[in-house]
């Protein structure tokens, strides 16, 4: 950590000579330093490919600290490469861009509606175009007495959720139930759920995440739920929240909402739908069936700056009933007092959320939607579950390999099979210890050819285990990604598996 | 509400006509967007000063709804304007608007160390020079085993430290103690402490806001958090947090750190700085002071994105014990293991923060601190100050108007006398009834004359009420405020002064 201990004093009075004159807003420095960065970032776009796309920085962390200040862009992973296949991507797109610099150049702070009328009208009116797009059921919508809302991320919209929850049981049973109160997942749920329900102060022990299986493609199964509440209440506890996933993290499973509902339901208990990923796709009536359901849920979030074309941050929350949230969440000293609060004619968005201030996020989703129009993000959605059939027919056309899970969006989960994996099928005993023994066997040999791909810096692939199966995640969602890409990202699996399984088998065990 | 039924379908696809080739992210469009968009903003600041600063809008809502789409500008707040004296500004800069487009531009979303490297490594360095800069002690910074990240707003700084110091009270005393943890500061205290006391858990009758008096500046009393505390031990609960405040939000007063983190520390308690607004000056040696003590406290915070040049969010966080965060607020899935994380030589930042992805905030700081330098800030900071004395001697010299307390910073609190209120010098008794008469009627006789200020649309303020008296605050601080705005505002408020108190008492008394 040396480099950390350099004279911050003298680097920053080293920039002191270069320094643009103290108005920090110049309109002319502005017009000619902005221009200078929209054409290093056209450029940026211009070359995305030629850069490795995961970084390959491998210096020690010392220089690092040293160059960082002259050599950020070796230090990045690009995640706008068309060749980024990796967790799921965060897409861009110029209208965003354009919506974050009207964004930063406006900087207005919209904590509540009369800080900035057109922010919070704008957050209104484009969540209620999307929530249409989505076919979200009326009860989500203002008409149905519902409303949307753009939080910062998932965790923040399970936070605000969860809390509004908890106070409503709480609120009944009084604070000292906070220790009884219960939450439930699955294995498959985004650890921010179990991140969020630590944070609102739900007990460690209470946080059940219900084990999946290949039997239900890892989807929740409602009975399993039932059980697992039945034997909380037999055990003195309170089921609190149910957090559904459309689109799991690890492998794009579906809980089966409806079912999960009426259980839920039976027990009063708050469910939430997180499709973070996959809810994106939802504008396209063809995958509008994986969010069936959601009539009986109580709040649905999903990330646009995940799948469309929206850069970080904005998750976008629906809730039936926004007066829970404000009700846990409102704030009301006099500094902010005013008549349009008092009249209870206006949003103050700052209630449905975190934090008091906020940035105006609606901006860039609304460019978004202005400049592609929704057939547009269909066709953009549907590009890239093409991309992934392509992908995944690569895939099975080598016998080497296999496809793990049945695809539902953009995302193929796939290894090399036991079957191409030397010794697999010779010299070990067919009894438990062997099984144990081959699945680690592939499992590593699978983990090593994620690295092997990986280092090459062509590409970037992501892992995760699933059922105790080691899998590569093949994430389709880049802006930039064509048909090209994939065949390219094939042919660099193709070619590592190949050098890999050509190893004797002693080597590839050891390697 | 009408015009939220218009059929989103019909205005999306309204639009497809307008839509730019299904490239989101074509450089040549890229470019060209980019550089409007740039010369929009560019004649923005131009022009900012000729808008009426605080929106004017005052169509019903089905208009503004209506018209929204075309019309952002008339419902805008100019943050930016240098006639924007409200609240406290969130100040920008050339710099930083950059920064955010760049972020936008690259959008990685460094949650961990691994998926973006060069996201990390400029955060910890910025977040070092920073530290430098406001002279924090050492065990804030990595030298000392310390760290500094960059959270989104104060409330996640505080709901991040206060999960983390609720957690280490609990793994000894266990779960069930939750109900019995108390948390303090004053009634000074940020709204934001008490939101996010209640988003952890902590009981709502166990948030104490205690009582400040004029004869402390309103700064909280150590004697009385003493008492507090003992109290609330002699009742069986358990204190856990103090809140302490360099620069209120309302009359920006300063709680006196050491003497009160003496107490804090005595009972083992988690001790929070929040100098959210305050913290930027104290990269001025002559401001430092304020932060005396800050070396006996756990965390320490303040908003870039106020007084720093910075656009929102950018809330910087150091913390003497990063694993308490990590502990925590860590989670450890499957598709996020890497080779980095496990060397245990990486900082993953989502380990510090409520969520998992994160935008790279670090560059637009980065940007700020490299393009002006601290001698600049230091100028930046100064300037706001001295216009602060320009606008108090101003008011000092009308003897029809008092500022009500010293100034510490760049805020000034001020009111029409009651002297200068017609009717409080003659006809009412001088009992108690008649005081709190006389303080109601200067305090509405205030209001109606920030109303009045504010329907002008020339200048934009906002007020306060601290023990009972209600005040005007004039906070300095948007990047391209000059003495003559400040001069400027003072007319504005003499004129509507002028014509109130020349009205007969009655009319002024029912206006």
């Amino acid at each position: 950590m040396k480099s950390l201990q350099c004279d911050c004093q003298h680097l920053l009075e080293n920039v002191v000579g270069n320094k643009i004159a103290m108005n920090p807003l110049d309109p002319g420095e502005f017009r000619r330093q902005g221009h200078m960065v929209v054409d290093f970032l056209a450029k940026y776009y211009e070359n995305i490919e030629k850069y490795p796309v995961l970084s390959q920085d491998e210096e020690p962390m010392e220089a690092i600290l040293d160059d960082v200040h002259q050599h950020i862009f070796p230090g990045l992973t690009h995640w706008q490469s068309p060749n980024f296949f990796a967790y799921y991507q965060t897409n861009t797109s110029t209208a965003a861009i354009l919506g974050e610099m009207l964004c930063a150049g406006f900087n207005v702070a919209g904590f509540n509606w009369v800080s900035s009328p057109a922010a919070t009208e704008l957050e209104s009116l484009v969540m209620d175009w999307l929530g249409k797009m989505l076919d979200l059921p009326r009860p989500f919508l203002p008409f149905g007495n519902g409303g949307g809302v753009i939080e910062g991320n998932t965790s923040e919209a399970i936070i605000c959720t969860l809390t509004a929850a908890r106070d409503r049981v709480l609120r009944k049973l009084g604070h000292n139930s906070i220790a009884k109160l219960v939450v439930y997942g699955s294995d498959q749920t985004n650890c921010s759920f179990q991140k969020a329900a630590r944070v609102v102060g739900i007990d460690p022990r209470n946080f059940r995440a219900l084990k999946t299986t290949r039997s239900t493609l890892f989807g929740l199964s409602p009975d399993s739920l039932e059980k697992a509440i039945r034997l909380d209440i037999n055990a003195g506890l309170i089921p609190l929240y149910l957090c559904a996933t459309v689109g799991t993290t690890s492998c794009a499973a579906v809980d089966p909402l409806e079912p999960l509902c009426k259980v839920a339901s039976k027990f009063s208990m708050w469910i939430h739908v997180d499709a973070a990923y996959a809810g994106a796709s939802c504008i396209c009536p063809e995958y509008r069936k994986f969010i069936n359901g959601v009539e009986f849920a109580d709040s649905f979030s999903f990330n646009a700056h995940k799948w469309l074309l929206t850069p970080l941050d904005c998750c976008c929350l629906w809730v039936k009933d926004p007066n829970a949230l404000v009700n846990s969440l409102s704030t009301d000293p006099e500094y902010l007092k005013n008549e349009a609060t008092e009249s209870k004619q206006v949003i103050d968005y700052a209630d449905w959320q975190l934090s008091l201030s906020r940035r105006f996020r609606a901006l860039k989703l609304w460019l978004v939607l202005k400049s592609h129009g929704v057939q547009n993000l269909r066709s953009h959605i549907r590009n890239h579950c093409r991309l992934a059939k392509l992908f995944e027919e690569l895939v099975e056309e080598d016998p080497q390999f296999e496809v793990v899970f049945p695809i539902n969006f953009a995302l193929v989960c796939f290894r090399i099979r036991p079957s191409g994996v030397a010794g697999m099928s010779n010299g070990h005993a067919d009894n438990e210890h062997g099984e144990a023994w081959k699945l680690n066997e592939v499992n590593r040999l699978n983990a090593q050819l994620l690295h092997a791909i990986n280092a090459s810096g062509r590409v970037f692939m992501s892992h995760t285990t699933v059922g105790g199966v080691y899998v590569l995640r093949f994430a389709v969602g880049a802006t930039l990604v064509t048909e090209k890409h994939v065949i390219m990202a094939w042919k660099v699996v193709q070619e590592h598996a190949n050098s890999l399984l050509s190893m004797p088998a002693s080597e590839q065990h050891s390697a």
